[in-house]
């Protein structure tokens, strides 16, 4: 069975996903990408790129700063809003979030969101919720907390800006809007992709990757006409289960859309995409109707001008925005508890990874049957390889071994250069998924692997 | 002639780099990377990390965490020794970089690195440096202040570690030496390649994006044997050469190797790679020899081992580290300053940037001859063209004004769509730099672009 405790083990021990800092006893809740983990995130993000940016023909990127003018998240509404209801436990002083002790003692049938503090306090008090850590009810009043990271800008004492860590990416897109537009002479409808980090200073659940305190996001702001949002909104729900189910290749069965049953003071309509994980349906993706909020909030705050006038009708309005937002970090997990499998192979259980080749860090491993004898040969190819994909080569250990090595870190083909190898200019392939093999010519390897990972 | 105030002044207006929170008057610099900037800068990354990684074939990759335990920076030195000298104009209270005053005094002629306070107080007092801003010489003391910015982790209050935004991105490297070795099985030498953010709270002179306070950088660190350390040391600065020259396809003319006068303390070589910027040589990548230091004091700070031992000779030891790095916006910067050019044609001056075309933003434009005639068979085709690299689509204005537009943003191919293809299944394709035209075959097109950006 698939557990996280099984995928975090993995990812440590074949290079996917390293704790942070780890030698100096590490820093809660962040990660390192290690190189099997890197690739990986690079060609989820890559495909979403393509996906959302490349191939939508009235889209283009943005690739903004994580320090922004704090004015920003004055206007965005996170200097004043952006908290987390925390709760103390007399007896033992450890901190709680108020809304998560109460999801967790409802086992998930009360949703807490966006409820006032005397709301979470008479509920934790009516129904004698315990503290996790001791056990008592012992608690505290309720506060709140900000989750934005600051930090100062200026060498200058006394002169010093507050400078906050970009918690969401989104207001990049938001603030460009009009330098995109016209720069780029863009017509509304149309899209702004991005793809960067966010950082909250949130007390995390855990759970390996799924919510860390920095994060990338992939993040689409489509602007358009109030009259167009629906169209849209449901146009980029669709795009969303399609990036995840064709494109990342994850199963069906295990995504659900979510409509959120509380919606956001500026939002008129939010459907989430979960995944079914081992502990639980968590959040992948969601598509957020934000109305005309966001442009709006910066219009009443900057007292610039971001209207747009349509050149065709002289309308001039404010646009409303349509928001496609997937986290990477997840994605990347999503990706590795969908493709973890575990079979029964003769008497020997075969761990096998089994990711789209898309988006598999290695797309081949070249492997002589032999070191002595075909050694060099091999490595050749894997060079060769290496300009067009991420190729590895191993040539210790039994070939076996070595094909359950590829197996464990989802490396779709193997190539075997073995004694025909050498004068019949062809080479065994090995498939994943299958284990089957099949002869193929060695000039065909590049065109063939390049057909499955297109 | 090249200036930093017409690139800049074309990045605004053509989308490649727009000021950071321009609408609230912006943030002292930090810059946004628009729609093309983003593309230029994703495919200068993307050649660095084929080039450093994916074809080296003892290397890998990793990305890790910006925020990481402060433990780390303290290791490094960078706590106690990351400093500028401050010094301030006690009359008109502005506040410089000491070492930064002293060198444009002497031209130039004067290096102030590594120089302690009293040397160079006693520098600025001998030779009556004057306050670039109100003229008079009535200097404070010098200060050091560190250069990074600090923040905290944890919302619990009176419980909140202290925690630094990466100043440079080799530490992940570091300290994860042995993850990563482990789990990939590496033996030495090998090397781990890293792009990533970091961020330093200096005063900065300006030039667009050559120094920001957020910035990214591409670092190669080559773990070897000390005794392999001056081979390897002059292999990586040849490939640095070669990425910048064959791979970026900047002009060799505008290149220049600057061995390090003075050196770090725990440095034994040092060779950076500067170009010729309108604003005088600066620095673009670096090669640097940094012996056992890195290493040394993380074993020492962490007490973990962090040493090698060779599977043939037994031999136990601290790997010495050979880094190359590289500035990605100065890359972007460099990029473009070499690809700008203005051209007289007929009596009119076409600006050009004349980018390789593997890093240009769009590969293709593709251009019906008249919108009514041809524009739905274009824009298909655009749509086609899509799957497999960056188009753009344009009807609007007569096709020489859209060909120059092209020019002006690098597009090394303008397709055009005219009567015959229709028919005839053919189009135009135009170079951008010679502005030559010729026929092909519709179907031949996607080939014919890869060929010029593989």
């Amino acid at each position: 069975m698939t557990t996280i405790e099984k995928i975090t083990a993995l990812c440590k021990s074949r290079g996917f996903v390293f704790p942070g800092s780890e030698i100096y006893g590490g820093l809660a809740n962040t990660w390192d990408f290690g190189p099997l983990g890197a690739e990986l995130k690079e060609n989820i993000k890559r495909e979403w790129w393509k996906f959302f940016v490349q191939q939508n023909p009235t889209s283009v990127g943005l690739d903004g700063g994580i320090l922004m003018n704090s004015a920003v998240w004055k206007a965005s509404g996170h200097v004043d809003g952006f908290n987390d209801p925390l709760i103390d436990c007399k007896s033992c002083k450890t901190r709680h979030r108020a809304d998560h002790l109460i999801e967790k003692h409802s086992k998930g049938k009360v949703s807490a969101d966006f409820k006032p503090n005397e709301w979470l306090e008479k509920w934790i008090d009516d129904n004698k919720v315990k503290c996790p850590t001791c056990g008592k009810t012992d608690w505290t009043k309720i506060r709140q907390f900000n989750l934005m990271f600051k930090t100062n800008r200026g060498v200058v004492e006394g002169q010093e800006d507050t400078v906050y860590l970009r918690p969401e990416t989104a207001q990049n897109q938001f603030v460009n809007f009009t330098n995109v537009q016209r720069s780029m002479r863009m017509k509304i409808p149309f899209g702004i992709g991005q793809v960067g980090k966010a950082f909250r200073n949130e007390i995390t659940p855990g759970n390996f990757i799924f919510r860390t305190i920095e994060f990338e996001q992939m993040e689409h702001q489509q602007f358009c006409h109030a009259k167009d949002a629906k169209k849209f909104y449901e146009d980029y729900k669709k795009l969303a289960w399609e990036f995840n189910t064709k494109v990342l290749g994850i199963n069906e069965k295990n995504l659900r859309f979510k409509d959120h049953e509380t919606l956001c003071h500026y939002a008129k309509m939010a459907c989430d995409i979960d995944y079914n994980f081992s502990f639980g349906w968590g959040e992948l993706a969601g598509t957020h109707h934000r109305s005309e909020f966001d442009l709006t909030q910066h219009i009443n705050h900057s007292k610039k001008s971001l209207e747009y006038t349509d050149p065709v009708t002289n309308e001039k309005f404010v646009p409303t925005v349509i928001e496609s937002s997937q986290g990477l970090n997840r994605s990347v997990l999503v990706c590795l508890h969908d493709a973890y499998h575990e079979e029964k192979v003769d008497d020997d259980t075969r761990v096998v990874l089994k990711l789209h080749p898309r988006i598999a860090p290695y797309k081949v491993a070249v492997l002589p049957l032999q070191k002595k004898e075909q050694g060099e040969q091999a490595y050749e190819l894997c060079r060769e390889l290496s300009k067009h994909f991420a190729c590895t080569y191993d040539d210790t250990a039994s070939i076996g071994k070595r094909y359950r090595r590829q197996d464990e870190i989802g490396t779709p083909f193997c190539i075997t250069v073995d004694f025909d190898s050498v004068k019949g200019k062809s080479v065994t392939i090995r498939h994943r998924d299958t284990m089957k093999q099949e002869r193929i010519k060695t000039k065909e390897i590049e065109s063939y692997v390049k057909l499955h990972i297109l």
